[in-house]
């Protein structure tokens, strides 16, 4: 039992953002761990995961998941330690990954709903693979890719944010399927990465040059599926050389989160109407069910070195507001990771 | 055999239309019809379907089919009477459904794959039923329904273009199925046909009050399938009230086809990601080889008085460009035909 009082560094959201998110949104609030009741853990967070969707929780608005509230704990995902249980579900030591909340200590029921704890194995996979390839974005690819985008041996898969946690396992699995894969990223670094380290067969810099060129030049057969992470003028670019029966997989749009301005809507979208073509929205939480089916498809690639995962891992809690903000000025290199403490 | 030269008034594409067609945009043109040749017909046109879908096949654009050529025969589906044949396919005094253009008089081999020639009966039904719930618009709303959207006994269908060619059969099949109703459409007079006469449940009159709104009214349980001819703002603001897992036909957008600036995407596309919801183009060409189970499901509902046919009947080819011009301006009640002949 820990006798020690413990100081557990929050954020927690102070305000609601407009556009970028700003320092002010955030309150930086330290509160002494409280003891435990029967049944609760106290978990020392060790990474936390840095996501796209995290800046769609912020807003007040309907969607597949409630908002933040005001003065309440961001939400997000992390890894952490169980560093003292009262309960007989997890033991200290035990790595476990879950809702941990942007904070240092996480103290609740074992079985709490919201945080859903289960174990992760550091002998297995470095922890932070847990938070990519085998966790939420390999999950979205993996799922998403195959039951909504569909792509069958022989065909071109186009992923945005390539480099990015849910874009570098799509085009590897995509890779995996027989498919040919065209990446699109921002900079020389990542796009080289993603073509000569996982494997894509090309990249296109969005930075560098149009990506109507490159699309041409890279997918002389047209697209058939492609995976969309970022929205905006890509979508709308990608719309105008889909191949007839295309699938769209809307995932995300990063480049519309912080708008100010209405959401781009596609206004190429009657491409699909041409091409009968379909464009469709998933969400990772849906599969939930058979997450384990696509952790061991992904873990048995990871082990042979079919697939690789790729993290960007800033240090220091303190440094949450910056880094949540490299993933919208595109900024990470793969999956971000903030590291929060030391086992 | 005719013996008298028959004179034959033909529109042909003049110029490439910009925003609403113009009376120049057109060319007519009077040509002695020819002799005929072995294997071939003369067919009088009786009827002309005018349809949304011409305004594209205007613009030199790549699409589902080539675009009219400048002084080429404007393409246009018809229904006419074989006056002459000198083919043992058909027979003078049969009544033909095809690819007649916009002129009195087609002349060519009984097997002419752009005219595609079949029979109709004015016995089972009357002549223009074959240009609506019988022709290429039954079976865009047949097949575009049961294929694309999917809908489900309890369900809630909106369609709009309600009391449209396409429209008020998407409704009537829908409640044929067992499912809520709610059309869309423009004027009082529309919306008390369609729920009147064709039995929707309820109609929004997108020019008396917001859209909106009546989605909130009508629509209590949310929007499962929404059939959409217009695209523009109603598509948008339908997105706003789609169910978990709808399903968004895309058939046209003809509130976009005369448009001088680009397309107005759906800014409102995310929904599709928060509801996982679905997108699809759908174009009838691709049901053609099914045409006769959509026929026999029509045919059999039409007899028992379970669906019902409006046609809205404009007289005279030399109306031709004003008739077009109706579709656009929301002025047409019902299947726009344009009547060049009577038998």
């Amino acid at each position: 039992m820990t006798t020690q009082v413990l100081e557990n560094l929050q954020f927690r959201l102070a305000a609601r953002p407009v556009g970028m998110v700003k320092d002010s949104d955030w309150q930086q609030v330290v509160e002494p761990v409280r003891a435990l009741a029967d049944g609760e853990i106290l978990v020392k967070v060790l990474y936390l995961s840095l996501d796209p969707a995290m800046r769609g929780w912020m807003n007040d608005a309907k969607s597949y998941i409630r908002p933040v509230a005001i003065g309440e704990v961001m939400r997000a995902g992390g890894i952490g330690v169980v560093v003292e249980s009262r309960s007989a579900k997890f033991a200290v030591g035990d790595h476990l990954s879950g809702g941990t909340g942007v904070q240092q200590y996480w103290v609740g029921a074992a079985d709490d709903k919201s945080a859903s704890f289960i174990k992760v194995d550091p002998a297995l996979a470095p922890l932070t693979t847990y938070m990519n390839t085998l966790g939420m974005p390999g999950m979205t690819a993996y799922f998403g890719l195959l039951e909504s985008g569909q792509p069958k041996a022989g065909e071109t898969v186009v992923v945005s944010g390539a480099a990015g946690a849910v874009g570098q396992t799509v085009g590897q699995v995509a890779k995996q399927l027989g498919c040919r894969v065209v990446g699109i990223a921002g900079g020389k670094e990542k796009c080289d990465f993603v073509v000569k380290e996982l494997g894509f067969d090309a990249c296109i810099d969005y930075k560098q040059g149009s990506v109507r060129d490159g699309l041409k030049e890279y997918c002389p057969q047209g697209v058939d599926v492609y995976f969309d992470n970022v929205g905006g003028e890509i979508l709308d670019t990608v719309l105008t050389r889909i191949n007839l029966r295309a699938r769209i997989v809307i995932c995300g749009a990063i480049s519309q989160y912080n708008n100010t301005t209405p959401v781009k809507g596609p206004a190429n979208y009657l491409s699909l109407l041409v091409n009968r073509a379909r464009m469709e929205g998933i969400v990772v939480f849906d599969y939930a069910d058979r997450y384990h089916l696509g952790v061991a498809a992904l873990g048995k690639w990871l082990q042979s070195g079919a697939i690789k995962s790729k993290e960007d891992i800033v240090q220091g809690i303190e440094n949450f507001p910056a880094a949540l903000n490299m993933l919208f000025e595109g900024k990470n290199f793969g999956k971000l990771v903030l590291q929060v403490a030391r086992a």
